[in-house]
């Protein structure tokens, strides 16, 4: 991760891309959303979707993957260059989650995080807090998926 | 599901417990967020967490498993009654989930949602939207999670 002083607002990057199997969508459902129209190709034919698609918490699960393994490879990478690694403090949660169109087997979904604010922790001035807008977009450029999240971030230098 | 005429602001519902071992904890994590603290005890133990804990993904996905089921039993026993069952729409999505205490291996997380607004949808006279709050508690009364949750609902009399 970098450094708290070291992110501006309006960075945006794409932290990877995945492509959803009718197997791994009926995996995941089985297990956390057994719905129908997640689990069975002919019942999600006579549901409101139509089509077998992803269980919306599976879209979101795969961008909390994606950002580990995104952050993983920059840490390698900063470790490569003798570069210090800060500290990913919890995360308090995460607003205005929106569900804006279905995944459907096949799909290609590209997510991007955008950083939309940073500011201080008045409770812990070792941190401070990123506030960043996360997308998941198929490959049609439709929107799928968008949420608020926020994080702790380790500062390089603490606040006395 | 009940058709939306029949809900009631303030109508509380324990949809269900969930007993988080170990072995789930890394399974999940191995497969949408495999940061230390979720995957091994000995790195866990040196985390911010000091224990193995669960990915706070995983806490809200069982919150939406434990809900398929109660809602399946429910409806069950109203076609048992020989009563009709309404259509649960799409979910628009969610806001304000906040991860309020670690899930630790052995920690029993029971759910509830509590209907805090109903209203009609402008855009599709046949259903109503339900917003619900959603909570997990731990063995020890502690809340885990929160968040607020929107979904169409059918009605039993449809809007002209």
């Amino acid at each position: 991760m970098k450094f708290f002083e070291d992110i501006r607002v309006g960075e945006t990057t794409e932290i990877g891309r995945h492509t959803f199997t009718a197997e791994e969508i009926k995996a995941f459902a089985a297990r956390f959303d057994p719905q129908p129209f997640h689990l069975d190709e002919a019942a999600a034919a006579r549901s409101m979707f139509g089509r077998l698609c992803a269980s919306g918490w599976h879209t979101a699960c795969m961008w909390m993957r994606l950002l580990v393994d995104h952050r993983r490879r920059e840490d390698d990478a900063r470790r490569a260059r003798g570069e210090p690694v800060a500290t990913l403090g919890v995360s308090p949660g995460f607003r205005e989650l929106k569900w804006l169109s279905p995944v459907y087997p096949g799909d290609t979904i590209t997510y991007a995080t955008e950083v939309i604010d940073t500011r201080s922790s008045m409770s812990r001035p070792e941190w401070g807090i990123m506030t960043a807008r996360n997308t998941g977009t198929n490959q049609r450029g439709e929107p799928v998926l968008s949420f608020v999240s926020s994080a702790f971030v380790e500062r390089r230098q603490k606040q006395s």
